[in-house]
């Protein structure tokens, strides 16, 4: 524990740190991380200086989602929701939180990450870490052996967060997943064709979907050397090339991992191999390549599932990629991952971040969706050990939301919250009554309205309401419209108004919002 | 710890009442819930009995969603969703942990029911308990005063689950609250409205809203002499005469919580009182009750609540009742509560669950919807105590669930778990790749459509899955189909086929499915 002394000038730092944030207005987000951590300072200070008893914050790594981003959110999910079903997936959810045993051996080096629950008494339990396994699970205890289904939900991993650059601690799923057993690759390429649908239609700038094959992966570490029983340590190193350069990911493999530096250099010159249906054809001859069975398995199916990429007209985006790897250890199959390839607009932290974050032209902002072929995790949870394939791709959402979001900032349009279509409004005083009786109206007949909970308000606040949350209509209630049977119809935008008639009323709002 | 000859005879005879259950056809959940038990004897067993290492189950409670219930799980959020959007409703999120301490103190003898996570180093933190209180810590969070948002989201407590009658430790809330300072009982009045029209719209039967008022429960209960620091305790007691009889609910005053007779007895007299507008206006005049400012403010107050209700036509379901009491300690002013009033298709354990639980003619079913005013909540939170006043509403979805799913179950008509439009089929061998690249082509084109994963499946299986999963449509290839650049398009339920152009197949396809 930090002395006294320490943690209050250690208060000073931050405050200067979020002082000079908010001076140069840096993001919402990026000043409450940090402001998230002067109030955790103060907290363990304690007494006079943390003021308040408790701290005022979500969890670390966890955010709200205020309206704006909700609406953005919607958005999102609407798409992907759309893509999911036209290719005739069904809907399931399976609880937050999982037997801890679930979990157990399905994750490799990433289980320290998972969230347990405290024993309270009865069963030991654990946060989801991801969507596949609780599928899996599923599958097994429903003995389901055929099923389209799409998933989303939110998963957990104590991971460190980096929020400015999209990584939380509490994330968006979107998992679809084919089990089944059919010819091979076809639901495969399926699951390409939806990355390529959802990422073509988020317009998120370029993509790139690399593939690859854990087969060809085991095949090539046979012929290079690699002794079996460091394949998965080996492959956990090679699929840190995306983050770090050939240099450090040979130097892991062979100071850290102990792997022989001839090993690592025909690694070395595999790993640095993309192309097409054509490599897949020119390793099947490597000399080297093609002494393993299983390399050869993987690469005849990767020529296969090009083939259907061809028919899917998806073949621009594709790349056959042997540097990728993937962590998780129950790939069996085709792996695959998109990454954004267009250098966005780079949040402030991730460019302050010293040179291993740097953005730079043309470097690729991240990996938003990844997959594969896992044939024996449902096995693993059938008491005879009953197998089903299966295939899938999870869309990983939240750097999706971080780029509408800048987008949207960007923008000239404003992001609606609501979707109200009129205001209920009174210009002169004592007709609330009146107004609440045609608002019940209106809902009763499915307009989307809203009324100010106010005796008299004043009518110039009620139209900066509509101006402010961009509500288009307003029906306006006066004792001469009363009398007259009718409701003064204002167009927000051009201020136009005139009387309709009580009876008209709906339909005409109808009209008037059916073509905004 | 029980011996092993004690664990193998419970499960052998747990063993007889899943045979029983399974002999008798019992519902799909309730055979689950006991299969769970006898799985959990069989692990605490250990060794050969428990045959496979570990459970294949979900945590004690909860529950996963197939892909039928999902389908009525998506039509009853979307029309709780167009009501809270119909009334201007904006959308926001918060983690599903919450930091401990801000849990702590908010939900009295509740407490107890709330799940923390483990302590891995860092915060402490739980899993939130409801959607109300991690709201105010939003609003003062974001020092937000004045909002009209919904929440949809599961929450978490360790009560003893039910699953059979929809008490689950894993379940939906649905929430709608409008914070801010407006003239008295509006918005409230707009959350009996919206409770009326969602239980209106998802017609579950008959219901009926009881109304009263925290400050007329206080100032009855010191009208009748309950000491201040008994308040809560008694109100607890009061909150349980829709499941308990008076005379068991007065014994409780008065033997567990040493409240005097004659107060008891005073209590009783007010408890028994229901009416609308008409009940307020006497209680305002009852020598007793309006000696109490307290009393006098929340009866003035239902008077006004009942005129908005008279305008918002909803009197007709609304009643004032003394009895009703709520258990949550946060409410400051006006509660409610829904329930349904129709006997509904009764689950079988509800039946045999003895007395208590019998369902009778006309008894409610229990509470779908609940809320109140808490004016006091959000200033715990800020740290200058600033109050935000807030009243709100929460849908109890599961039990909505569960009515919703045995009304499909006695249905004819089949739910649907996919909407798509089109199967993509040939009768001939040796056509996928003519297959594939037409359902793409209806992919890009927006279209639904499906295409199974074999080389050569039969046409009576390809047409047989249509039947199973409502696909209306069947798009057939044939060399012949192929030569004349045409698809045959084979209408389901009718049978009948006609050629339709390629070119126009797409239009055919959204004409025809437009309509369905």
């Amino acid at each position: 524990m930090a002395d006294k002394a320490q943690i209050q000038e250690a208060i000073k730092t931050q405050g200067e740190v979020v002082r000079k944030l908010k001076a140069e207005k840096a993001s919402k987000e990026q000043i409450d991380e940090e402001v998230a951590k002067l109030l955790e300072l103060k907290v363990q200070l304690g007494g006079d200086e943390g003021r308040h008893q408790f701290t005022l914050k979500t969890a670390k790594g966890t955010r709200d989602y205020n309206p704006k981003q909700m609406a953005i959110r919607e958005k999102v999910f609407n798409t992907i929701i759309s893509c999911f079903k036209r290719h005739g997936a069904e809907n399931i959810d399976t609880p937050v939180f999982e037997l801890k045993e679930t979990l157990t051996g399905k994750y490799g080096e990433d289980s320290k990450l998972i969230y347990d629950l405290k024993d309270q008494g009865g069963e030991l339990l654990s946060l989801r870490y991801d969507l596949t396994v609780p599928f899996a699970r599923y599958l097994a205890m429903n003995k389901v052996t055929n099923i389209k289904r799409y998933h989303i939900a939110k998963v957990y991993r104590r991971d460190n967060p980096a929020m400015t650059r999209g990584r939380y601690r509490e994330f968006y799923q979107c998992d679809f997943d084919i089990a089944g057993q059919y010819d091979p690759m076809i639901p495969d390429a399926e699951c390409l064709k939806i990355v390529h649908e959802i990422l073509s239609e988020l317009e998120l700038g370029d993509f790139r979907i690399k593939v690859n094959d854990r087969r060809i992966l085991d095949g090539m570490f046979a012929v290079c050397g690699v002794p079996d029983d460091k394949f998965r340590t080996i492959c956990s190193t090679v699929d840190k090339l995306d983050k770090m350069s050939w240099e450090d990911v040979r130097s892991e493999m062979v100071k850290e991992k102990g792997l022989s530096e001839e090993a690592a250099d025909q690694i070395g010159q595999y790993v640095s191999l993309q192309g097409g249906m054509d490599l897949a054809e020119r390793l099947l001859q490597d000399a080297k390549m093609s002494q393993s069975k299983q390399a050869c398995a993987g690469l005849t199916d990767m020529k296969q599932l090009f083939s259907y990429l061809q028919l899917f007209q998806v073949t621009d985006k594709v790349v056959f990629d042997l540097s990728l790897a993937r962590g998780l250890d129950y790939y069996t199959g085709v792996i695959y991952e998109a990454i954004l390839t267009q250098t966005g607009p780079v949040p402030v932290a991730a460019a302050q971040n010293g040179a291993g974050e740097k953005a730079e032209e043309g470097v690729s902002v991240g990996s938003v969706a990844g997959g594969g072929r896992y044939d024996g995790l449902v096995g693993m949870f059938d008491p005879k050990g009953r197998k089903v394939p299966c295939v899938g791709v999870s869309i990983g959402i939240e750097r999706v939301f971080s780029i509408m979001e800048q987008k949207a900032e960007a923008s000239a349009e404003k992001v609606r919250t609501t979707e109200t279509q009129v205001m209920v409004a009174s210009a002169q005083k004592n007709l609330l009554e009146e107004r609440l009786r045609l608002t019940a109206e209106l809902w009763n007949a499915g307009i989307k309205a809203e009324v100010m909970y106010k005796k008299n308000p004043k009518l110039l606040s009620q139209l900066q309401h509509c101006e402010d949350s961009g509500i288009p209509l307003v029906a306006i209630l006066g004792e001469q419209e009363l009398k007259d049977g009718v409701v003064k119809l204002r167009t927000v935008h051009s201020r136009e108004e005139i009387d309709v008639s009580r009876a008209k009323l709906v339909e005409e709002i109808k009209r008037r919002t059916s073509d905004v």
